[in-house]
């Protein structure tokens, strides 16, 4: 696969693999790669319209208006928010930043799966912390070590979310330890830990634009920290991309956060039909682990998980399942429209009846 | 500026500092940044109003069909293409890739700012050398030398180019080297070294959407080169960013690409500006050299560069000034529309009467 001509550092570089696409999308309903049902608010497009700047010139490099929306929006100060393309970005920006040799990035056995490949690609250690045996994470398990600490809440792709409080004792152990709180799926349920950034020098909370806020075509995360942090990933990304976001993205990101209320309205129904997913799931015999996110995690005594993943994408259900060995008894659903799930928890029932 | 938490490993990074954005920019004639003065073409959003993939779905990490319309432009196969956030992010995967501590980069003294960067961030060797006194680029002396060769072609901020075959006379001197062609200027004048690319293994040409095709604030570039290194490169981008272009950036640079009969207008159209700045730079005792860009890099023995930069900023006219010491005497100036080429050749007269 690698050339000849590639350098030896990234010999044990195993790229992440994105949820499949297949080419016939149409032909399936798509709970595989966590996606909002919902279109992103309509004030993205009207205020692009309105304030795109001429394509032909740059991208403003800072995204200073975006910039002072989202520090209005979490009650920041704009010098404490640096956007990017995707929150991969401001997570990769934290692992070269913050890990290196010496400086490990210690993060759960079950997690995000990119992690691991941040920490490669950048010749960083890291280390694995096993979760307990629900999947629920114990703080105490960090609050020791020495390294960079990276802990996605919600969790993926459990679902599982801790409180503030706990990842706050983590914070505050030691204020010469990095804390980076991954919360693409908050919004669904957790609790942020936004407000911790105006206390704490040494915590970064990433979000995005993908889930809460149905854009992950527009590609749009951010960072916010404290001033310090925001500066030192404003070093790497003018030494990477400056002009990382480009000026529609920019400019529909600016219309979708003037229309909280719709992203709010969006995560209460995705949030009623994964109550209603969930008690179908167990009425029908499923385990599955409690879900502050928009996606659950889902097994069963009597359907393995690679099992149940191939029978439901050949009834044209794309769930997600990993083959990491604790977790392969184990698929990821999306929760998306009602009509979706309703099609999601008849195919499901239709697996074991199936089995029987 | 740093903080006490990065990485030791950056303790020498110097950030890219992108040309200046004042907040007034109305105020200015902008020539400072190499942007295009004519919009992208009405292709770009006709397409995108068509085929633009939801936005609330992630865009495809593949960029499957704007990679084979950019295979189709260039005659190349579409595994011979990777599309990219702009051109800066194959550059720096190309760094990544293809140097090391062991395996130096090798660059021009005076050439695109960003390359001692980008060897800085990725902890690589490199070594600058140096061009010629009338600033053109010697092949011979790189030949002999280890590492892996970065051309800008034209180069910037000097416009000066190199033909395909001195190039080729480098690439096919050792096949175990790989050579990097930065041709983001390549279409105002200079041969492109894409043909190269179907004949050797071990050479990479980078070009943007942001100069000839109007596009700087869409953020499209784009790597071609053998299938091995494109296939090293995509390892690298899906261990980083695998959505790295966003789904309405992708949907209009095909709309672009289905339009270069536009593009090689506005090209004519710059070049003929161009000929007319320099004639009436000369003309007035300017001393410009040969320009294959859409720039022109110029100097004068009656006023300094920091001076006429200076002088021409309060007269409303933005260019660009580097205070590096080999070319600190010189100015790079963006050829924009003729209008505003006017206003720049009356106030450069205007800057030396006033010398007078």
């Amino acid at each position: 696969m690698m050339s000849r001509y590639l350098s030896s550092k990234f010999r044990n570089l195993e790229p992440y693999v994105p949820g499949e696409q297949p080419q016939d999308m149409q032909r399936y309903i798509k709970l595989n790669t966590n996606e909002s049902p919902f279109p992103p608010s309509p004030k993205a497009l009207d205020y692009a319209a309105q304030n795109t700047r001429s394509l032909n010139l740059y991208s403003d490099p800072n995204s200073a208006e975006l910039t002072k929306a989202l520090a209005r929006t979490y009650g920041v100060e704009p010098d404490m928010v640096l956007a990017t393309n995707g929150s991969d970005e401001i997570l990769n920006f934290a692992f070269m930043a913050y890990t290196d040799r010496e400086n490990p990035a210690l993060f759960a056995d079950v997690t995000y799966g990119f992690y691991p490949v941040f920490a490669e690609l950048n010749g960083s250690a890291y280390e694995t912390i096993p979760l307990r045996d629900d999947f629920s994470l114990c703080i105490d398990d960090y609050i020791d070590k020495k390294g960079t600490v990276f802990i996605a809440n919600p969790n993926a792709p459990t679902g599982v979310a801790l409180p503030v409080s706990e990842i706050e004792r983590l914070v505050a152990s030691d204020t010469s330890r990095i804390v980076v709180v991954d919360e693409a799926y908050v919004d669904f349920g957790a609790e942020s830990c936004i407000p911790l950034t105006r206390k704490y020098p040494n915590v970064l909370i990433c979000q995005t634009f993908s889930k809460s806020r149905s854009f992950a075509g527009g590609r749009l995360g951010y960072g916010i920290g404290s001033g310090q942090i925001i500066s030192d990933l404003n070093a790497i990304k003018y030494s990477t991309n400056p002009y990382n976001i480009n000026s529609m993205t920019s400019a529909m990101g600016i219309g979708i956060l003037s229309d909280e209320a719709y992203t709010r309205a969006n995560c209460r129904t995705i949030m009623e039909n994964r109550k209603y997913t969930v008690e179908g799931l167990e009425k029908l015999g499923f385990k599955v682990l409690p879900s502050s996110a928009n996606f659950i995690f889902v097994s069963s005594d009597r359907v393995e998980g690679g099992q149940f993943y191939s029978i439901l994408k050949e009834k044209g259900i794309l769930v997600r399942h990993f083959t990491k060995e604790r977790i392969s008894n184990w698929c990821r659903v999306t929760i998306g429209s009602r009509r979706s799930m309703e099609a999601f928890l008849k195919a499901a029932k239709e697996v074991l009846d199936e089995k029987l």
